[in-house]
This record gives C-alpha cells, sequence and structure tokens, in this order.
C-alpha cells in the first residue's frame, strides 16, 4: 500500500513532506484535511496526532507525525533511491547534515516562520493585523542567520557540503512564501543565499510542489 | 583520541551532550569556555560555531555544533554499546524516537527554555527583571505539551515506546533547572509526567551530570 500523507498541501510542513517524497521518486496518496473547517482538531485526526497539526504520514502500521521526523523516515527508507538526502554512507556526513538540519530548526524556522505567521496567516484570519514589533525583530534574527549561510554557502554549493540534502530541503517550503513578500532583498541581496535559492527551486521535485503553495501571497 | 566537548557544563544544551556520552558510557575530554567572559563570541569559538554557542564536539576531524545534531551522531557512532537511544534496529521504532525528539524541539523547548531565560537567566544578567507576561504565556504553552506528555506516558513508559531513547534524554536539562522553580507543580500534578522524570532522574548518567548543572535557582 503506498504512503498516505493527510493535510493540505499549501500548509509549508505538509509541501516539506511533499518534497521529500519527489526527491525520492515515491508514489503516495494525499488524504485532503481542510484546515479553514479546522478538521485538524477533530478527535479523528488528534488520534493520530494530539498536537492538532498537519502533516501526518500512515505506512502500513506507522503513524508519524512532525513534518523533519516524517522527511527523515523517508529518507532513511528509501535511502538508496532517487537524491542521497542523507550521506547515510558516511556517518560525519551524515553528522553535517544533522547540524545544519538543527540549524534550520532552531534558528532559521523559528525567525522565518514568525515572520510569515504575521504577514501571511495573520491576516488571513480577517480580524488582526500584521504586528509590526514582531516582524522586525524576526527580520533581524532571520539576517543574522542569512549571513552565517551567505559565508558558508561560499564555501560549499549546499549547507551540508557539495550535495543537496535534507538539510536544504527542509528550508524550501517557508522560504518560498517568504520570497513572496516585499523582504524577499533577504535573499536576494546575498549573492550565495541567492544562487542557493535559485538551485532550490529549479528542482524537479520542488516543480511538482510549488503549485500547491497557494495561501494568498502579500506585499507588506 | 577521545572526543572533546567544548562547552561548560552548567549550559543545558551542553549537558544534553554530556549526558548521552555517560549513557554510551565513552570517554571524553571538557574543554572549559567561559561563557561569561563571553568566550563563546571570540574568533577562535566562531570558528567552530558561526552562531557562538556550545556545545562543540571534536572528533578528530569532525567539528559539530548544535547539540541535538551531536546526541545523534554519539547515539549513531556508538549504537551497539551501552543505552540505545535511537532503536537502529527497527526503523518504525527509529522513525517514533525521532518523531518524539521533534516535539521536544518544537514544542517542549521553546516554552520551556522561554520560561528558564526570563526565570534563571534574566536575574544573572543583573539589569532586568523576569517578563511576567512571557513567562505565564510560555507556562500556557508548556501546559499544554505537558498534557499530551501525560496521556502518552499512560501508555508507554517513555515518551517513544518502552525504552528510554533520545526523545527523553534531550528534554533532560532544561526540566532539571525547571524542577528548581515554583512551577515545578506542572510536572508534579501530572502523575504520568512526574513518574516518568522521577525515572529520568535516577538514571546513573543524570547522577553523573547533574552536580554541574549549578545555574542559581529562583523560586519566583
Amino acid at each position: 500500500m503506498v504512503m498516505k500523507v493527510y493535510g493540505d498541501e499549501m500548509s509549508a510542513c505538509v509541501a516539506r513532506v511533499l518534497l521529500c517524497l519527489h526527491e525520492k521518486d515515491t508514489e503516495f496518496e494525499l488524504v485532503p484535511v481542510n484546515l479553514f473547517a479546522c478538521h485538524h482538531k477533530l478527535p479523528s485526526f488528534l488520534s493520530m496526532n494530539p498536537f492538532g497539526q498537519v502533516p501526518v504520514l500512515q505506512d502500513d502500521d506507522l503513524t508519524l507525525f512532525e513534518s523533519r521526523a516524517i522527511t527523515a523516515y523517508i529518507a532513511e527508507k528509501h535511502k538508496d533511491k532517487g537524491t542521497d538526502l542523507t550521506r547515510h554512507e558516511d556517518s560525519k556526513e551524515a553528522a553535517i547534515v544533522k547540524q545544519w538540519s538543527e540549524v534550520e530548526a532552531h534558528h532559521f524556522n523559528p525567525a522565518i516562520s514568525a515572520v510569515i505567521h504575521q504577514l501571511i496567516v495573520v491576516p488571513l484570519q480577517g480580524e488582526k493585523s500584521p504586528d509590526a514589533a514582531i516582524v522586525e525583530e524576526n527580520l533581524e534574527k532571520l539576517e543574522k542567520v542569512l549571513d552565517v549561510y551567505e559565508e558558508r554557502l561560499g564555501k560549499t554549493k549546499y549547507l551540508a557540503g557539495d550535495s543537496y540534502t535534507l538539510a536544504d530541503l527542509n528550508h524550501v517550503p517557508y522560504t518560498y512564501y517568504f520570497m513572496k513578500t516585499s523582504h524577499a532583498g533577504l535573499v536576494n541581496d546575498r549573492p550565495k543565499v541567492k544562487a542557493w535559492w535559485d538551485d532550490l527551486c529549479s528542482r524537479p521535485a520542488f516543480l511538482k510542489v510549488s503549485p500547491g503553495l497557494t495561501v494568498i501571497p502579500v506585499t507588506n
């Protein structure tokens, strides 16, 4: 039976998983979850993920949540197929992939997701306006992270070395949405980061996922 | 040559790595980094970790930062020695370990580290007082996470199943500091979480690390 992914393809965390499945050229079934109707908060969904968030993966008797745990599982299960996302044949290279994956999780993601939340999610919810102070504070944090990336990407083509890995992949969906905002200059003004981003979005797997990333873009 | 860990043993993230080394009964050398003198911001340190944070691991020609990447590397390198921290013989069990490790990283840690920062780190810096609103907001988030843990730990002894794994280990240092605050009731009032915590701190590896966790405890 093919893997099932529960979620909505416009969700950045769902897109992270779909991107990984496409990199591995693996068949799957996307089971839609209506986020606007809060179907991810229904008991049937909470029994799969008690935190009430998409995506959830089902692979036979395994039910798995947390998008980065899912991408790691897919990458490991299909380690000898498609793109080598984990550099699994060399434990030290694999450790460097994990290191930059942790950088995404603990430095990049908190800053960029806060900006995306304010500029894209809050306006969708209708009642409130984006909090400019939160945006500003997190743009500053993001700039510091991107400065580190600019230096790193002057030495290696991708974050974990000269191969595309999970460490790069995990960045893609939020960066895609970020590039729709008026703050895209944070990426475009750093030549190495810009070249890296251009490379990431030229990948065939990305071109299969990006049409689904349709949360309304904003311009502020 | 034994692994070198650069850091101060009172740092929660350094303690996470030391705990892992002790679970694997592995020799190492702790190379002190004076955080109060900001030695982690010196060029020599930044050349190992451009984010200027402890710990950094050196293992021959590998230099690695990000504590959870380090624990994953140590657990993998010594997978057949000491405690099996990753359930590496079964890919689905290993995926569940990663899932709960991600829960620690994305749900538990942001909340508890914000509380610890306000109640323990801010007072150490002298000039400011803890921000009560930040403490309150993050205690609420932490309660929701612990509610999920309470239900989970009613089904399995540890987070990822009936064996102690990295998913549990990664929680230990911040929880230790949290239990020194007046909010320890969030753990103590949840019987399953309390039993889990009591179990975690009875482990021989913990008893080797806890004497180093000496950041001044506070009572507010």
